[in-house]
């Protein structure tokens, strides 16, 4: 083939490398020839679906041939109920991942500014990449946001924030105060993206509840996902919920059918499923305590973290450390792609796995 | 609030209005006040699902908290058995409409050229202006293609060609000796894409096959889909096929879990049902000959389709025909947004439903 096809690409996607998401552990098991090993990689929901959202997407199927309702009017209905948040300020998704795209897409160009913090979800680099954008990049404080910082980078040029809260891959949270304060300083022609993928999973009482500043701040985007606590991430359903003409705006660019009828009729039901919703939270919560007092056991240290997942500081090049807990059958994460090559994200998982994450470590440890 | 959120969004966008999707059967009736009504609007397959698929999504749903296999591994290895092709040069989407709009931002950017044909597949259309590029919309010949023209409009700006073959919404097509005539004039810098949505349906012996042409033709891409003959439009699973490297940049820019598990899963299943595509076609293609016929005695032209669908000249302004349809329960499909005002889409259905349509015209036509 005479071409270069690669050159033909847009300047951003040719520089784009694409998300390396974890591998399925059957796929890890086939590679290494184990078997009856455990994910604690994607920051999934342990539990295994909920059974009224199971049920709900198979009685679904029998509508395979039709076109899903692209106005995704039950879903929508559905959130409005739960959080009080009117339908006419819903985008759906494909994951939030579709939604923080879409955003991107519908406000930034070649060489305008989009502000992310270091360490932040990768997403928001990738978004930023394909675009063409120019990518600010804010160094962190502890691991997680400068806010300040992040306000202050703000130019003529820019366009587009995106805050993670939690964050991943390091767990960090900022304040109700913090974004407050944030808001104020940011001008109304920026588009803040608040992504709130792991909100179910925080209790502490200064969090901030990106909802509640939505009537005040008209160019607040918040994101959510059904991935993490509702664990439906099969599915691939996310939202997000801002004014309405942000929303006419990004449903314009949406695919109106990237939410499949189970997914919506799925995560419709899972969020009547509060006794689901309620056990996730615990023993994200309990399982957090486990892996922490495990790691003190250990001499390990760690970011403190307030989603369904802990990084922890292996104090030297962790890759190798990756490799002997993967042959244990222990499958985490590296986070080097982050630019954080002695860290670890571990997953919370059921009380069983994290056993079995802690015994792999001491194993592997003490080599 | 304050500001313009509309002035913010690119100018493309800004000038974007969605897609239009056929409405949900349950949202028809809720809105008219009627019930037991049929849908021949968005060509869909009558049959309803392949029970293999069915029962492959079914089961996959245990593993509804986990996120799919990003790499689409055993859909790709399925689509490679049945049509030998690599692995490599496919691209899964959420639908082909997914794919098609990954094709576009991958190459053009604003004021960069993108052809199509008038009357083609309006996504076409919605790419490009979301983009913020120029479209270059050839005029049709007989409501298909016009090759020739086609490539003759190209300029050192065009970046994207798309063609579908059969076209929605008229069901023309052309041949092998027309698109092998056109690919050998179009540049090869120029990507070409190919949508053959409706493949599975044709039987004329001259239709271009797409696959074929590849190896010949490194620039162009192939699109199909599983949301017609296939029976799954529910679900959400097209794919491109082009060569490795193209195929590569698509995937960069595809977000890693686009299509959801029960789909790939689905798909999967549904092309080893030959059972299911054969009564699918055979259905269609004696649904064709039903509704001909029927509009032979109703004194009626249409458009000679070789897809799932025929369109039909009323003579008149169809948008009361359409309404005077609906109150009769039958749902098909005004293409007035194609410039077609005069026309209604009719999706062929199950015999029954396509009596009940035809004698749905005769009334309204009386009238």
């Amino acid at each position: 083939m005479a071409s270069d096809f690669y050159a033909l690409a847009t300047p951003g996607i040719q520089g784009l490398h694409p998300y390396q998401p974890g591998k399925p552990v059957e796929e890890v098991e086939r590679e290494l020839g184990i078997s009856n090993s455990i994910k604690l990689a994607s920051n999934e929901n342990p539990l295994g679906p909920s059974q009224l959202a199971m049920e709900a997407a198979a009685a679904s199927l029998k509508d395979a041939c039709r076109y899903p309702d692209a106005s995704g009017f039950r879903l929508k209905q559905a959130l409005s109920d739960q959080y009080g948040i009117s339908p006419e300020t819903i985008t759906l998704g494909n994951g939030s991942n579709d939604v923080l795209d879409l955003i991107g897409r519908t406000f930034a160009l070649p060489d305008d500014e989009i502000i992310y913090s270091e360490y932040s979800f990768v997403v928001y680099m990738l978004v930023t990449q394909s675009i063409g954008a120019k990518a600010v990049v804010v160094p962190a404080v502890s691991w997680g946001h400068d806010l300040e910082a992040m306000a202050a980078a703000v130019t003529d040029k820019t366009r587009v924030i995106y805050l993670a809260n939690p964050n991943n891959p390091t767990g960090t949270y900022f304040t109700q105060e913090a974004l407050h304060s944030f808001m104020k300083k940011v001008p109304e022609a920026v588009i803040v993206v608040l992504d709130e993928a792991y909100a179910e999973y925080v209790s502490e009482t200064d969090y901030a509840k990106g909802f509640s500043l939505l009537a005040d701040f008209p160019n607040l985007i918040v994101t959510r996902t059904f991935s993490k606590a509702y664990g439906l991430a099969a599915l691939r359903v996310g939202y997000a919920v801002a004014n309405p003409q942000i929303t006419d705006l990004l449903n314009r660019v949406r695919q109106p059918f990237n939410v499949n009828i189970p997914a919506l009729d799925a995560a419709a039901a899972v969020l009547t499923d509060d006794d689901f919703l309620q056990r996730s939270v615990s023993n994200n919560s309990a399982g957090m305590s486990q892996l922490e007092q495990g790691f003190i056991e250990l001499g390990l240290s760690w970011i403190p973290s307030v989603g369904n997942f802990i990084t922890v500081d292996c104090g030297e090049d962790a890759a190798s450390l990756f490799e002997a807990l993967l042959l244990e059958g222990v499958i985490v994460r590296p986070v080097a792609n982050y630019k954080m090559p002695n860290h670890l994200r571990v997953t919370i998982g059921l009380p069983e796995e994290n056993r079995r994450c802690l015994e792999a470590f001491a194993k592997v440890l003490k080599k």
